[in-house]
């Protein structure tokens, strides 16, 4: 059924890829319902199972089902990268180019003029083939010539049939191709504007949530890569129908896409083989920046244009991380030690120091995406976003869209954690006292959840709903393990350099999670080194700022380079470091 | 009959295309004959209708028909540029690397690799698809890497299955598109060898034996490009495949084609419109050299290979004349004046001087290769190639293969002409004298032919066989209109650079008419200026040569680019000089 429903679009949430196991994709069965299996006892609330809530991943499809999908909702993405500012100098370049028969007076022909109006020397075979449609016979011919400013190529000639007027702006794209969700930025790339952005959630999410299941699944199927790729491909041609339709644009203006994500997407977008990046020793296929024509991969752009596929620096950390690195301009000397943290499914953590810059790559789970939490849930209307806890006991917490509460997301879990550990309801080991440890004004939040100790967000017969909202012990624990990674992560970069706590002179917070998070409570349950408050930057969706920066300015595809050139990853599965450190933070 | 003829590979010479006005694609009827036709009467002897000679372009199959194709002959078509040296630094290189595990220990992935050890920043998406097929849990890999070393460029990768052994050779094939012949040079660009050549006729000779016919073919048919194109690719295809079968080399292990032809053909080949090459202004839709992959015209070369058209000059100097620029090496300044000749159905003229190169192309006309001549022929066995005329009155000629006569080729006019000059026989306007003002002893040799004097070589009674071989007063005139063009075209260029005709240091004679002739000959009929002896240099078929250069020497393709920027092309269409100098010029 699960498949089934994403099949048809309905973007239902799954950490698990239908395995049974995070208890996420629920849907309601009106008629034709059946026993719960027994996972779905374990995941599911009596209440719920009463009421008709299965999970979709369970449901075989043998006979004519009614279900209703409560918990769809369209997720919305962050695609806004926070102060951005690129000067205009792309790649490609379109101008107008007019020919008289006396202008070919040289006798060396159509092709060697318009090599000596643009100081160019090369052409594409399908830009030659246009040279065919020349009227000799006419008096004047007028060209839109497209060019390639690096290569020295013209990769398109339309021969303009009216008088002179000024030639149709053209169009590029920048993706972030994420795990979980892909962002499109739509740029007029005559003038440099923004004219939209579309997100969807990434169909590949039906094969698993993290990058390792897909990547099993391609092991597991002959056809996975393939597969992969078509998903990818044509949903990203329905995004492009989408944006050009709203914005009534020509798909055929579009000559240009900048495209980021991890090493493993990547390699799906191309239909390369990933078994070797998810296995010992974590090679990847490629990780530098190549173009290729819009036809290998069947992307639905002008076919004489091009996707480039940025530089990535390893298995783990891919071009949506170098863009990052792009959009802060990691490449440029400051002398200031920059930390930059991107979280999602893993955690990429980069510092920048003058000399050169240090990247790594932790497994943090997906609980800050919601999955493995009891209540957790996307970032979506009706999660909990953010929570105080005051000293009389009050609980005061705001929702997404300032909807009824659904569930927690991962800002409202990391304040829940906050203040859970500053009024001591917790221990730094992550325990929930007994309540006899516990100051009586909050005694009360204290329950139990399958035999063990859980706080009360919010009660059945409180607020708006009849549903509770709980944060339990098994929460806590895999909040631990997450936060504990990423911060394992930070202090082997600063171990390896050499840098101390205090010298850090910036963090830099990427992607929805770490712009939408509370720095001073991340500090406090140890997610972040303790620095001053304004050090801590978000700087919203940057792996799409670095696309942009690159669609909009061919110097960035150098800088780029040049990161590439300065990164030191270290492998943190092959340190026993890692451990040492780990079994460190997982404390609060 | 023609065109079933010419699909079915017989090679039958046709100068005028099958219009009937050539005379020179005769067959033998044996079995259903029919009454030939006007023009039929008009271009064969009573004797040859009376034994059933016809020619095939007027015979229509429309029963079942017995002939016979006595004139069907191989033609020896010269391919061998004399003196022929260059250095093997080709743009394509093969090396083989090895990959461990412990390599790639930087986790940037294979193809990092590579570019490190080959100091490359580019690949091709058909090579890195290669890297799909990598065992990653094999210990050691071992790579067979092509690259191209001036775009910094992986093309291939093998992976090779057994323990390390020396990469297989790869190949390169330099090809000359002559309008009547094309030549095939296969080259191991391991070691620079010239492992063989091939030869044929052009297959679009049954669309005319010159390139304004075949243009005018595509004018009047709308698929006649495609046809044309077709034509050439598959009998290149053919001759690929001849070639390599007798050398016992794969076709995939061809990597580059390196293209020369005049202009028209090569536009023919990438199926290029040509109708403005052929009407004025004569604006040919490319001049500049580009590379292109084989699947683009479908040549069965290895598919990750390339294909380079190298760079003409104009419409009518095509990539043919520019290689024979290169194989002459007038890039290199030396401080002489230098005459290129290449004498075709075109002859493109070409003269060098310390400051710059000058062109121009002359409509010769096909006199030099036989046609329009009651008794030319080609070059092939059995045509008198050389000829004396003694004092005593001894006609002294060889013909090539020293067969039976069966006409003149090029080279024979030549020698006769000037022999009759020589002897007073005719006089400088062209016309041959009456008996009464000639030697005694020449007296004889004068017949009457169509009600116009004509010169006995061959009576039907003197040496082997029946034929009688005349040289006619129209003949005449057709060989001084071919020698005038060219030597109005020389004139020109000497006029136009100021250079006397004493102060030429080299004249050189490119092509098969040109490596032939007797350069005193072509000094007395006034084909060429009168310069000391050894200063003609016949350099055979240097088109080839320079294709052969640019193959095996990347260097050769700036050296290209050199020649094209400093050639200085003049159009004799559109010079009222030419008609006046054409003029004087018919005048022996």
């Amino acid at each position: 059924m699960l498949v089934f429903l994403k099949d048809n679009g309905y973007q239902i949430p799954s950490y698990c890829g239908g395995k049974g196991s995070c208890g996420k994709c629920k849907i309601k069965v009106i008629s034709g319902i059946k026993e719960p299996d027994k996972q779905e006892k374990l995941l599911l609330d009596k209440t719920e199972i009463k009421k008709g809530v299965r999970l979709a991943c369970k449901q075989k499809i043998e006979d004519d089902l009614i279900i209703d999908i409560p918990y769809l909702e369209q997720m919305s993405i962050l695609t806004e990268g926070n102060n951005f500012k690129e000067n205009l100098n792309p790649v490609l370049k379109k101008v107008q180019i007019s020919a008289s028969p006396g202008d070919l007076n040289n006798y060396r022909g159509y092709l060697n003029y318009f090599y000596e109006k643009l100081s160019v020397n090369d052409i594409t075979f399908k830009a030659l083939k246009k040279l065919n449609k020349i009227n000799s016979k006419k008096e004047k011919n007028i060209f839109n010539v497209i060019y390639d400013q690096q290569k020295n190529r013209i990769i398109d000639i339309c021969c303009v049939q009216h008088k002179k007027q000024p030639p149709r702006p053209f169009f590029g794209l920048a993706v972030d191709l994420g795990t979980t969700t892909i962002v499109l930025y739509l740029h007029n790339l005559t003038n440099g504007e923004l004219i939209g952005t579309f997100s969807l959630q990434n169909p590949q999410e039906k094969y698993g949530a993290d990058v390792i299941s897909r990547i099993k699944h391609t092991i597991e199927q002959p056809a996975g890569t393939k597969e992969l790729q078509e998903l990818l491909i044509s949903s990203l041609n329905q995004s492009i129908d989408e944006i050009t339709g709203v914005h009534n644009i020509k798909k055929k203006d579009i000559y240009m896409v900048s495209m980021v994500g991890n090493t493993a997407l990547l390699h799906f977008l191309l239909g390369m083989e990933t078994e070797s990046i998810a296995n010992s020793p974590y090679i990847p296929k490629f990780t530098d920046s190549f173009k290729i024509s819009p036809d290998i991969i069947g992307l639905d752009i002008n076919k004489s244009g091009f996707i480039t596929v940025l530089d990535s620096i390893s298995g783990y950390i891919g071009a949506d991380i170098t863009a990052d690195m792009l959009a802060v301009n990691m490449d440029q000397k400051n002398n200031k030690n920059e930390l930059l943290i991107d979280i999602g499914t893993n955690g990429e953590i980069v510092l920048k120091n003058d000399s050169q810059i240090t990247a790594c790559s932790t497994a943090a789970g997906p609980a800050f995406e919601g999955a493995n939490i009891l209540y957790g849930m996307a970032g979506i209307p009706g999660a909990i976003s953010s929570f105080m806890l005051d000293d009389t006991g009050k609980r005061i917490y705001k929702t997404i869209g300032g909807q009824k509460v659904k569930g927690i997301c991962g800002s409202g879990l990391l304040d829940i954690t906050a203040s859970l550990l500053e009024k001591k309801i917790i221990t730094k080991q992550g325990k929930i006292r007994e309540k006899k440890d516990i100051s009586d004004q909050y005694q009360e939040y204290i329950t139990e959840h399958k035999g063990h100790r859980a706080f009360i967000i919010k009660a059945e017969k409180e607020g708006t709903g009849n549903n509770k909202i709980l944060y339990t012990q098994k929460d806590i624990h895999e909040l631990q393990l997450a936060k504990g990674a990423i911060r394992a992560g930070i202090n082997i970069l600063l171990n390896k350099t050499g840098i101390k706590k205090n010298e850090i002179d910036r963090i830099y917070l990427a992607g929805g999670f770490g712009n939408y998070l509370n720095p001073k409570n991340a500090c406090k349950i140890g997610l972040l080194p303790e620095v001053q408050e304004n050090k801590v930057i978000q700087i919203g969706n940057a792996a799409g700022s670095g696309a942009r920066k690159h669609l909009l300015n061919q110097k960035s595809q150098k800088r780029l380079k040049n990161i590439k050139k300065n990164v030191k990853y270290i492998e943190l599965s092959t340190t026993t470091e890692f451990q040492n450190e780990f079994m460190k933070t997982i404390q609060f």
